[in-house]
């Protein structure tokens, strides 16, 4: 039943949902082919080998990760005034990147626009205007004066200096983007809508799929699972005046599966799951492993994310790991600990160090390692 | 008729389905009744006459200006994972409220978390790491010991400079956001769902009513039409194993009656419509002059609205403001002034000077002098 799904009364290929739902959507990917593209060839000429001296594929200068991130939206009209969203700040992703690139990884970030960015969480505040002010100050022309840097004047003559208290935290952003500028390491690709985000990450797999198993996809983006084709959307905005409105939304076809057996079927493909209720959530995550062949899920819940992840994985790729279950605490998995025996699938619950401001250092540590076992084992 | 609905095939007084919506709303507005509560103690006091020479109504230091900017959520879920969002970026609230201060307002942003602010659009980039690297730069100590000013180091020993080509811009905002804060001039309130916004306009409508025709609403946030009430949404997020997803949405109780006829009568009351279909735009304006006795309307259509806004108002109304037609191009809207005869509404089409980055000075120097005409008529 791999790959397929049940919709409604009749049996679907989910091969033929995904191919009419790509031949639906109105996004040209062209753009986006071309930096990726450029992005593949930097990354996997063998003469950059990384200083991180993690054991890489032939030909390949760093492994590649794409963290997709943010939530998708799904338009309700044409030209969008109304659209349904998916709640997602996009910090797992944004942090994620950042320790993926600490990790040596190469890293193409699909994210939602308007979304957490790398970096972002160095920096003392959110909103544009307020982070201006948290970070920088006037200094009064006296006081330039005075300590013998004029500098360039504002209009009244003042000049702008960095707060002192802040002066560490910016030079860590500046000395981190100018890092990824300089080796080229970060490609940020952003969409909005669920046409824009499924469009780009086929044809992103599709050109990753020849670097083969040095290739993860690290799917953390809040994806749609109700949407309204394309070719069905009204022109103009829905108008109010005719009573309440009533909405008819398709299921959004699995992609996860055509990525992991189609798209690039040689990649390590890590996938999320969010639910608010914790009785659902590992056995979905379980249904993740089985029906989509994904090799890990990172399994949530909405009210502690944060400080709490658990791992479901194949019990095959947690030996080859060398993962040891006593590393971890074990908070209150034992019960789904007997439920994986049967299922042939571990749980590691995941948390947050209390001397740690997130969970990311940790989570990336551990994506990393079983990555770089299925890359060995891959070689083998 | 004005002040009523009709919904499906019974006529439901607004005001009843006002107050059932709001019983229903899960939204507490204490600690913002609070906040707004200070404010207008602050502005209402007459000892703080302006140097605007605006002629202010008694007690009164400054007019105040409530401006609603962003789009509402409307909950699909309690636990919100999913939700339906109205587009807007919040530009047109951030730039009128820049514009407001200018004119000596002290005004009360409600605004939507995480759309523009004011003053961010005086900074070079939209995204918080974004804008660190473009307007900051590492120093190199051999640099900043040349300079005679070593100041605090970063961990590898450089520190930060605000780049001199964007200073002045950076000194603009420190100053604008400064004198706010000493004025007191900005009040910000954040808002996600359309339960909260219209718990916080009804409750700041309500304190502002003494205040009288001083006090104006500029009403430029895109609000949900329709939503699902919290007494029917679901506890969890909605599961997508069971095929297409029905949804069912009600009307949203139209506010703008309310407010102008109960909440704030007194008050001068400016309201927007944003559509995407030119022949709909005006004959809505029109409707929401008549039906809710709005002083004006802001007509904008979704693909030139930085460019051309038209001012729908009633001909007494124009009159009075001293507004020429003759001030202004023309544009296509000849056929839409013979209809506006008819109706005894006028329309007055503005247009971007080409020389302003934006139409929001033109803009609220109309309304502004519209409202001070509405002050002076009413002190008669």
């Amino acid at each position: 039943m791999k790959g397929d799904g049940n919709i409604g009364d009749q049996e679907v290929s989910t091969s033929d949902a995904v191919e009419a739902f790509l031949a639906d959507s109105p996004v040209s990917g062209e753009a986006v082919a071309d930096s990726v593209g450029a992005f593949i060839e930097r990354h996997k000429s063998s003469g950059n080998a990384t200083s991180s001296g993690r054991a890489t594929g032939p030909g390949l200068g760093r492994p590649i990760v794409v963290v997709t991130s943010g939530g998708t939206t799904v338009p309700l009209e044409r030209r969008c005034v109304r659209f349904i969203d998916n709640f997602s700040a996009g910090t797992r992703g944004a942090l994620s990147t950042e320790r993926f690139l600490e990790a040596g990884y190469a890293v193409i970030f699909l994210t939602r626009s308007g979304s957490l960015q790398p970096f972002s969480q160095m920096l003392p505040a959110a909103d544009p205007p307020e982070i201006i002010d948290r970070v920088a100050m006037l200094q009064p022309p006296s006081a330039a004066a005075a300590a013998g840097s004029p500098g360039p004047a504002g209009a009244d003559g003042d000049s702008v200096v960095i707060r002192p208290e802040h002066m560490a935290a910016v030079a860590r952003v500046l000395r981190a983007r100018q890092a990824c500028r300089e080796q080229g390491t970060l490609l940020t690709i952003k969409y909005e809508t669920i046409f824009e985000y499924l469009t780009y990450l086929r044809l992103t797999s599709e050109l990753l799929r020849p670097l083969g198993p040095d290739v993860m996809f690290y799917l953390a983006a809040a994806v749609s699972d109700f949407y309204i084709p394309w070719s069905e959307l009204a022109e103009h905005k829905i108008q109010s005046a005719d009573g309440p409105l009533e909405l008819s939304l398709q299921r959004v076809p699995k992609m996860l599966g055509e990525l992991v057996n189609k798209w690039a079927p040689q990649a390590f493909t890590v996938s999320f799951k969010l639910e608010t209720d914790q009785r659902i959530l590992v056995h979905k995550a379980f249904t993740a492993l089985h029906r989509y062949g994904v090799h890990l899920v990172v399994a949530n819940l909405l009210h502690n994310r944060k400080d709490v992840v658990t791992l479901v994985e194949p019990l095959a790729a947690a030996a080859a790991a060398g993962a040891a279950a006593a590393d971890y605490p074990a908070g209150d998995s034992a019960a789904a600990a007997a439920e994986d025996a049967a299922e042939g699938v571990r749980t590691v619950v995941l948390q947050r160090p209390s001397a740690e401001p997130d969970i990311e250092r940790l989570l990336i540590k551990e994506v990393a390692a079983r990555h770089q076992a299925f890359v060995s084992e891959a070689a083998r």
